[in-house]
């Protein structure tokens, strides 16, 4: 069932098996599978998923190669939603562990908006990362074609530029090192710091033997038309001409709203074992927000095992099913 | 390319970067992502992928849930037939590990049989399992309900049994025991043994101590219409009304090839690290044969993951891509 804030105060006393924060790949796949478990479960989403970005997933098993990002969750949330899962957009703030549950409290609505607080055994952290962007001071510019061809993901898309003129848009010198992974796929490569950081002069004598070009001049805007990104003006009124873009600032990861639980990371990943548990043993960290690689593909398996896990420690305890619980028509 | 009789000879010089055993879920989704990391791949596939008997895939995140397995796998082939992957339909004898290289056997048709072989860098063990089935006088009558609804994964199908009375299809007194995680979905469970194993008095008390039935006389054929199975017809003429059926009898491993290569087994399952290497180094096994969930959704995982850390290794040899290399056009 979808919630919003008029039906809401239903839920007050209600326990749920899992809450999943992130309506992503990872938690769509997570909500199916512990719906299917007969788990009562409820999907928190804020929105803007990474693969939502996406206009072709390229290499995901079972769906033609041009088919966007936007299209598989659509699909998914269907599929969620037919299994009677409950969803709702919203903001998670915080969450508390309160022993034999967490309280989730999330936000709802941007402007006007309602608090309200779930109660659940479980929490799914599927809430991901999301690439920092080249900051313009016309952000629709990036927007344009970000996600086109101006790519944030190797594995993904260098296959996507064989041969083509490249530029990396670095966020440190340390990001410029993507070109190497970069250089199986194409020579033709520009790097661009767009003047917000030095280079080393060893990290210059060693991109200039390999061919490589270094753009310091700060950026003015992306060229290119029908959101094909055809080079760069810089602020010196130079263009620079390029078939793609690949960006390699970071990501954001959002997982603030588990600051209150001491949890165990590497950098801003979550460290998760083979079913994706946490070092909390009812909080399970899938896709991007834990160690490992950034597919989707990957994120819907681990989506499937954290709810697998979970089905097993709830059936463990339980025994058998609950009097009552809802079952599918 | 399609390989076949005639065309093979060209091969005879040629170093693949990776074979994929199998033509599944897992090997399809190596094969996308090793040819999109420009790796030159062949697939050998001996068809009857354990998916193709799926006649629903009920919990693959993009894909509608009345999916019939065959359809992920025809898109799957189509997607890496375009990325000018090679693809061959034969059955894989042994494989003898030649230091640089693997020298992979394999017989190619079942009648007028001709045998070839193919070097490869890296070997990706995708062959999977295959259920063992009820053995009756009449298997046309077994393979009629299979993957209807005479399951075979309690995982996948528990929600499609919920409530029903299921009979489960055993090989020994231990396969008896998928009646606790069955008892989830359905209380009403019917065990049958078909004559070919005996059950302790222990056992027997248990069963009955939880409102389980159990048939002990042997079974002569399966009775339903249009692939729905209502129940079992004994040998003693008696009937056994059923909504559906469970098979736990066990699996049949696809790995006989590896035989001649020393490699760590868990039961029949080759154990793997997280990116799905084996004991040996330019081994990697994925899906249903690997220690593991048996989900298609995890197979495709898996093949994403092994191609990558293959892609990885060759890169750190060879620094940049070989001259002449096959490009997409």
């Amino acid at each position: 069932m979808k919630l919003n804030k008029r039906n809401l105060q239903e839920q007050n006393d209600h326990i749920y098996d899992a809450v999943v924060v992130g309506g992503g790949a990872g938690g769509l796949s997570a909500g199916i599978y512990l719906q299917r478990y007969l788990l009562n479960t409820l999907i928190i989403d804020k929105g803007k998923a990474r693969s939502l970005w996406m206009q072709e997933l390229h290499n995901y098993l079972g769906l033609p190669p041009d088919t966007p990002g936007r299209e598989l969750l659509k699909q998914g949330k269907e599929h969620y939603l037919s299994l009677n899962g409950d969803w709702l957009n919203a903001f998670v703030e915080d969450v508390t562990d309160a022993g034999d549950y967490f309280i989730v409290r999330v936000k709802i609505g941007r402007s006007n908006s309602v608090y309200h607080s779930f109660k659940t055994r479980y929490l799914v952290a599927a809430s991901g990362v999301i690439d920092h962007l080249p900051q313009l001071e016309n952000m629709q510019n990036v927007f344009d074609y970000a996600g086109y061809n101006l790519h944030v993901c190797l594995i993904c898309d260098g296959y996507e530029v064989v041969d083509q003129r490249v530029g990396i848009f670095g966020a440190s010198e340390a990001s410029l090192g993507v070109a190497e992974p970069l250089s199986w796929f194409t020579r033709d490569i520009v790097l661009l710091t767009n003047g917000q950081f030095e280079v080393s002069p060893e990290r210059k004598k060693s991109l200039a033997d390999q061919g490589f070009e270094l753009v310091e001049t700060p950026i003015k805007q992306f060229l290119g038309e029908n959101h094909q990104m055809t080079g760069v003006e810089l602020e010196n009124g130079s263009k620079v001409q390029l078939q793609a873009g690949l960006v390699s600032m970071g990501s954001r990861y959002h997982s603030d709203y588990l600051n209150g639980i001491d949890l165990d990371y590497k950098g801003g990943n979550l460290i998760t074992d083979d079913m994706l548990r946490t070092s909390h043993p009812r909080i399970f960290a899938i896709g991007d927000l834990k160690v490992g690689m950034n597919q989707v593909i990957v994120a819907a398996s681990d989506g499937a095992k954290a709810a697998t896990q979970i089905w097993r420690d709830i059936r463990r305890v339980e025994g058998s099913r609950r009097a009552g619980k809802a079952i599918a028509a």
